[in-house]
């Protein structure tokens, strides 16, 4: 048995009537009780000429993350942004937050990270951390046999489940939905984003209840012929419509930062494999954009096709998990570009940091 | 039917055997589900001659909780803490995080406090904002007709309950404590406390999870005759005796801070009603003390001995809220004395603010 919660619903599912999908998708589901999941994204914002940067700072995460309370696991990946800088970036993963916060409250990386050397430096950095209760995590794979993200967390399993292929599931397997709205605290307009005074300082961001971060992936690395080509000549040129559609109709789709990362091995060189990592003010608009746009319903439609093609063979495999934020520590970032995640938002959600 | 959840039990129930009250207490349950609990502390700290400061803030949040996302329900309650200064306090509740949010964001109270005017002025200022999840809270009222700080949310009763009158009750009411030992990333021991920069200065401290928020309440208005008596002679002596020890044995009580508030009406008199509230590192050292210290054991039998006395007649009532802190927005302190909540923890968990 894993372990799971639902509350009494006061607020009914999306599902269409009694609809089920002809197949199961995937979840993550863990053997011990799980309240409250931890993901720490780190980086350092950097040329991308300059690969000892990265080097350095994977190299002084590894070994942070070697600690007896380090993370269950971790990802390393590379994200060249809209300014053309490069950042690289390690993901870590916790289910415990005491774990996590003796990790940070002990580890030296942590003590680095917050000293003021690092607002002075050629390079920039920034950290999101996700601390988020159980009953506001979701996630769905495509497959079975393939674990990524917080799937490669202790003690959890790929469950089969069928709340999925309508508009509407990704609420649905949210607990907290059945509950609550989820509505975002700023209505339907994310404010203004004009903040552009990053460099040299250090600014933290109080990132407001019901945003929503998903990391959606992509894994193709067991893909040959048919599959393969059909990955780089349909999927891939769908997904990066999607994307730019996205971040180009911020103001309807309340994206508020979308990145595309691709995932490393321990040399540094590029896998077949990425994610997109966005936040979004509130679920509704992403929502509206998924059951209405064109730049979706092609993705959308496309996956259901090549799952109903090649059945259990399906070699690509896809997957997100979406975790809406409650309340969660400050984003911070360190001598970064004004583009540089929810930055921008300094001025409405903001402030400089100081020495204490 | 009330909500409530529960999990499946990892860790044993610290009742003993099945140890049942005589009599039942009582406790806040909502008749809708509430996933979340907000109580904003936010205060103002003047020379104790200097009322009209605190009548001006008190004007000031009363005006912004009248907002249509305004709180359930608030307290006016003053504190001369150890430096001489008073402390003016509003604690205001609610029980919905995007309500709590939409108040913070729409109403111009908030952009009054974040001013760096409030970092410049005769007085000074402090917000300890409480967001915790519900299966980290509990409460326990030793009578059913008399409602305090949470208790008076919209739609909640207090309901009947019998896990109370053995040690580890407070500990076995936390929903969590059945998956969660609730111990602190910092082991048994409080980072040094040694920071005296706050005047001046906009202090942010990030609490670090498992933290205790206690608020333990005394309400006496309506005694008479011996139970008054005894309320004067007895109770409130004991009490004293007790946040003297928690204060003066802080490395072995896990004490950080402790207030004790009085409650006033809307001109300002002080009412036969106090609490205290306070923060310890986590509820392990604060259960040790429960059990085993004369301070509380003398507190806890004379209220089980009166109890017994006086029956249904028992006219001095008994409470307490515990929020058990999860992730939760950074405290925060505005021109501030030293000795002020968690402000003396600044080096270990906070950091100073400056515009973005």
């Amino acid at each position: 048995m894993s372990f799971h919660i639902e509350y009494p619903r006061t607020i009914p599912a999306r599902r269409p009537g009694d609809f089920a999908p002809a197949a199961p998708k995937f979840q993550v589901r863990w053997s011990a009780p799980v309240t409250t999941v931890v993901a720490d994204y780190i980086a350092v914002q950097r040329q991308p000429s300059d690969l000892g940067a990265e080097r350095a700072f994977f190299d002084r995460a590894r070994a942070a993350f070697a600690s007896p309370w380090g993370p269950d696991c971790f990802d390393e990946v590379r994200c060249t942004d809209e300014a053309g800088f490069a950042n690289s970036i390690v993901i870590a993963y916790w289910v415990d937050l005491t774990r996590y916060a003796a990790w940070k409250h002990r580890d030296a990386f942590n003590g680095w990270f917050a000293s003021p050397d690092r607002e002075k430096e050629a390079v920039g950095h920034w950290r999101e951390t996700l601390v988020v209760p159980y009953d506001r995590v979701e996630t769905i794979f495509s497959e079975p046999y393939y674990r990524a993200g917080i799937a490669r967390t202790n003690g959890c399993e790929l469950e089969p489940m069928y709340v999925a292929g309508y508009f509407g599931a990704m609420r649905d397997r949210l607990p907290i939905s059945a509950v609550d709205p989820l509505d975002s605290p700023h209505g339907d307009e994310a404010p203004e984003g004009g903040f552009d005074a990053g460099a040299g300082r250090r600014i933290r961001i109080d990132v407001p209840p019901n945003v929503v971060n998903i990391r959606s992936g992509q894994y193709w690395a067991r893909a040959e012929g048919e599959q393969l080509d059909d990955y780089y000549a349909n999927l891939q040129p769908k997904l990066d419509t999607g994307m730019a559609y996205l971040k180009d109709h911020a103001g309807t789709t309340g994206c508020l930062s979308l990145r595309s990362l691709v995932a490393l091995d321990r040399e540094g060189n590029e896998l077949r494999e990425t994610s997109k990592h966005g936040y979004f003010l509130s679920l509704a608009p992403l929502e509206r954009w998924a059951a209405s746009h064109k730049s979706h319903l092609d993705i959308f439609r496309h996956a259901l096709a090549k799952r109903r093609q090649y059945g259990a063979e399906r070699s690509v495999v896809t997957w997100h998990e979406v975790f809406v934020i409650g309340a969660t520590p400050s984003f911070e970032y360190v001598n970064c570009h004004a583009g540089t995640g929810l930055l921008r938002f300094a001025r409405a959600w903001g402030h400089g940091v100081a020495s204490p």
